[in-house]
C-alpha cells in the first residue's frame, strides 16, 4: 500500500478555511470564535464550503431529507457496503474550529491522499455530516444521526423548533439543504469518527491519541417553574414564589450532588440555560426555563442522579412556593464502541508508535447512533488548555490533528479491504 | 367649599381606558397586563392618552427635554407657587393598570371635580408625570424626576441605553416626547402623590388608607460574572468556572442573607434579573450578567446588608474561579416625607371616617425625588391580592380609588388655600 501518510498542512489549511465561515471576535478575549448554529445561515455557508470540497476530490454528494450530507468515492467492488466516516459541521454558538469538523475534513483528507497514491479501496467509502449533531439550536442533540438510524422519525425532526419558533423543516429549506433523499441509512460495513477530545486527560497523560471505548450515558432535562412575578420593593419573602431563587436552588444541588460523590466520581452535571421572565431589576421572577444537562459513564448511576435531581425539583418546589415540570430533552444510555474496531485503532496507534490510551468520550457524538447500524468506533485526538472546547480557545495543533487522520486512514484502508458483503 | 366628591366610577374608567394602552394577555393565567415599558411606543401612546385628557379639561401642557409633562390649572393667585400633584405613566412589562396612573389620573380627576364645582384654588395645580419611573428599561428608576430636581445631569440621562442599545434621548424623540422646557424645576409650594401601596399590610390590616412616613432605602448592583465557557459533558466540575453557579450561590445567599435577620426583620433582597451567556444547554456558561436589589427603612442596615453581598461576591468568585465585578446602579437613602403634610392626609382621612394609618413605602416613588424641593408626602391605596403588584393581578377596587382621591382632593384644597409666595 502506498497511501503512507496524510498531508497534515493540507488537512489544518482545510480546518482553518471552513472556521473562517461564522467566524467572530469574543469580546471579552479578543479570540476568534466560530458561531455555525444548526441551519443557520452560517451553516448553511459551511455547508457548501464542505460540499464544494467534496465535489471538487470527485465524490458524489448526496443530500437526505434531514440534510445529512453524503459523500461517496467509488471502491473496486462498488456493490460492498461502504466504511463511512463522518462527524458534523455545525457547532454551538461559542465554538472552535475542531469539534466535528476534524472528523469530516480528517475523511475528506483521506480521501485525497488515496486520490494521489492512486489506490482505490474494495469497498466504497462515505464522507458524511450530520444535522445538528450539537442540539445548541433545536434541542435534540445527535438529531441527523439520530434520524438517520430510526431513533427518531423524520416527522418528529422536522417539527422541532428554536427559541424564536423557526422549524428544523422551515431551516433547512431556507438554507438549501432539504434533499429528496429518504433518511434511513442503509447498514454501513463500519462508521469511523475522528473527533477532538473536547477534555483534559490524554494531553494530561501526555498521550498521541485515544481509542474511545464508548460514550457516556447523557440525559437533558427541561424545566419550566411557575411562581409568581411580583414588586421587589414591597412583596414581603414570605409571600414570595421567585421562579429564580428555584432554579439557583437547583442549581447549586446539581453542584452539591457532583461533589457528594454518590453517584460516582464521573458524574457531570450543568445548568447551561436560565430564562427568567420578566427579567427586570426591580421584579421578583414568576417564571423560569431552565435546563439541566447529567452525564455518567456508568447508566446506572446516572439513572439514580436523574432520580435525586426529580425528587429536588418536588423539595424545591414546595419550599418556595412555585411548580416546577420538567420534560427529558434527551436520554441515551452508555453506549460502547465495537472491540474489534477499537483493536484495529490501537493497532495503526501502535504502528506509528503513536502514545495512546483507552479513553470514554464524556461528549455525546455521532458514532453512538451509527453504533446501532454497524461496527462503530471513535479516534480522539487531544486538546491544548486542558482540552477546552465549545469555546474559542480550542485547539489540537497541526500534529495533534494529523496522527488522527493518519490513523483514520490506516484504519479504513484495513476496514474497506476486508471481504464480505 | 362645594367640592366635596371625586367621581370615582369616572376615575376608574379612566384607569381601565389608560390600562387599555399596552394592554397584553398573560399566556399562563389568561389575564390581561400592561406594557407600557418608558419610551417605548406604547408608552407613547398611553402620554398622548393622557396628554390628550389634561387638555380636554383646560389644562395648559409643558414638556421638558427630559420627557416629563406638567398640565398646570390657573390659580386665583396665579403668580403664588403651585400645588403639584403627580406620579408616572410607564409601567414595568408585566404591570397592572393601577401602579403610577392613580397618582395622575387621580390629580385629573380633582381637577375635574374642582371644575365641576366652580372651585378655582388661590394657588395653581399642576398635574405631573415623570419619565421612566420603573427603571425597568434603561436601568435607572425615578428617572425623570431625579433630573427635574437636579439629581441626575440632563445629558447623563440622554445617554443611558436600554439593552438594544438604544438611548433615553434617541427614543424620547421617536415617541414625540422630546420637549423644549428646561427640566430644572421651580420648587412648588407642595408635592402630593397617591399609589397603590403594592404590598399586603394595608389590606391584611383592614385599613382603607395608608399614611406614607418615607421611602425606604434602595440599592441596585449590576453584577459582571466572568468564568470560562466549556463543553458540559468533558469538562470536569474541578476545571469548571461556571458564571451560572457563581449568580445561583448569590442569589441564594440572598435568600439567606435575609432570613436569617441580621440586617432586621424589614431586609428585602432579589434577584430579578440572570442572563448567561452563551445559554446552551451543553455549554457551561462562561458569563452572567445579574442584578441584586437591596431594600430597607433603615439605612445603617442596608449599608452592612450591601456590605455583606459585596464581600460574599469576593468569596464566591474564589470559590468558582470566576471574576466578579459590580457595579451600583441605584442607592437612594431612607427618605422621610413632611410630616406636616402628612398631618394633612391623616385629618382628612379621619374626617372621612376612613381607616388609616402610617406606613412606609418599600417602593421607589417620584415624590421621594420631590421631597428634596419641597413639602411632600403620598397618600397609598390598598391593593388586593396580597397587594401584588407588577403583575396582571394588581387590583384596587373602585372605593380604594375613591378614598385616595378624595383625601387627595382634600389636601390639595387644604395646601392650596395656604398663604404666601
Amino acid at each position: 500500500m502506498s497511501a503512507r501518510a496524510v498531508n497534515g498542512e493540507r488537512l489544518y489549511a482545510a480546518l482553518a478555511a471552513l472556521g473562517e465561515i461564522g467566524a467572530y471576535t469574543d469580546e471579552h478575549s479578543g479570540l476568534v470564535g466560530v458561531n455555525r448554529l444548526a441551519l443557520s445561515t452560517a451553516d448553511g455557508e459551511g455547508r457548501r464550503h464542505v460540499v464544494a470540497a467534496m465535489r471538487a476530490a470527485g465524490l458524489a454528494v448526496t443530500v437526505d431529507q434531514i440534510g445529512n450530507v453524503y459523500a461517496r468515492r467509488r471502491g473496486r467492488d462498488d456493490g460492498a457496503r461502504p466504511v463511512m466516516l463522518g462527524s458534523h459541521v455545525d457547532s454551538v454558538a461559542t465554538a472552535g474550529r475542531f469539534d466535528g469538523c476534524l472528523g469530516v475534513l480528517g475523511g475528506l483528507e483521506v480521501v485525497r491522499t488515496l486520490d494521489e497514491a492512486g489506490v482505490t479501496t474494495r469497498r466504497p467509502l462515505v464522507i458524511a455530516f450530520f444535522t445538528e449533531e450539537e442540539g445548541a439550536r433545536f434541542g435534540t442533540d445527535m438529531l441527523g444521526s439520530a434520524v438517520a438510524t430510526g431513533r427518531i422519525a423524520l416527522a418528529d425532526a422536522w417539527a422541532l423548533r428554536d427559541r424564536a419558533g423557526l422549524t428544523v423543516q422551515g431551516e433547512l429549506e431556507r438554507i438549501g439543504f432539504l434533499g429528496q433523499a429518504p433518511p434511513l441509512l442503509e447498514p454501513p460495513h463500519a462508521y469511523l469518527e475522528c473527533h477532538i477530545e473536547q477534555g483534559p486527560t490524554l494531553r494530561a497523560a501526555e498521550q498521541d491519541l485515544g481509542v474511545v471505548t464508548g460514550v457516556q450515558g447523557i440525559c437533558w432535562h427541561e424545566l419550566g417553574i411557575i411562581g409568581k412575578s411580583a414588586h421587589a420593593g414591597t412583596t414581603p419573602m414570605s409571600l414570595r414564589a421567585d421562579a429564580g431563587v428555584a432554579a439557583a436552588r437547583i442549581n447549586v444541588h446539581l453542584r452539591d450532588m457532583v461533589a457528594s460523590g454518590r453517584y460516582g466520581a464521573d458524574l457531570r452535571a450543568t445548568m447551561g440555560v436560565v430564562a427568567l421572565h420578566p427579567g427586570l431589576v426591580n421584579v421578583v421572577p414568576g417564571r423560569a426555563t431552565v435546563s439541566v444537562d447529567l452525564r455518567s459513564p456508568d447508566d446506572a448511576a446516572l439513572e439514580r442522579a436523574e432520580a435525586d435531581v426529580v425528587q429536588r425539583y418536588a423539595e424545591i418546589a414546595a419550599l418556595e412556593h412555585v411548580q416546577i415540570t420538567h420534560r427529558r430533552t434527551a436520554r441515551t444510555p452508555y453506549v460502547p464502541f465495537e472491540p474489534r474496531v477499537q483493536g484495529l485503532i490501537a493497532a495503526a496507534a501502535g504502528a506509528r508508535s503513536l502514545r495512546h490510551q483507552r479513553i470514554i468520550s464524556g461528549a455525546g457524538h455521532d458514532a453512538q447512533e451509527l453504533s446501532r447500524l454497524c461496527p462503530t468506533a471513535m479516534i480522539f485526538v487531544p486538546g491544548e488548555h486542558d482540552g477546552i472546547s465549545h469555546n474559542p480557545r480550542e485547539l489540537s495543533t497541526l500534529a495533534q490533528c494529523q496522527n488522527g487522520a493518519n490513523v483514520l486512514l490506516d484504519v479504513t484502508l484495513a476496514l474497506a479491504e476486508e471481504p464480505g458483503a
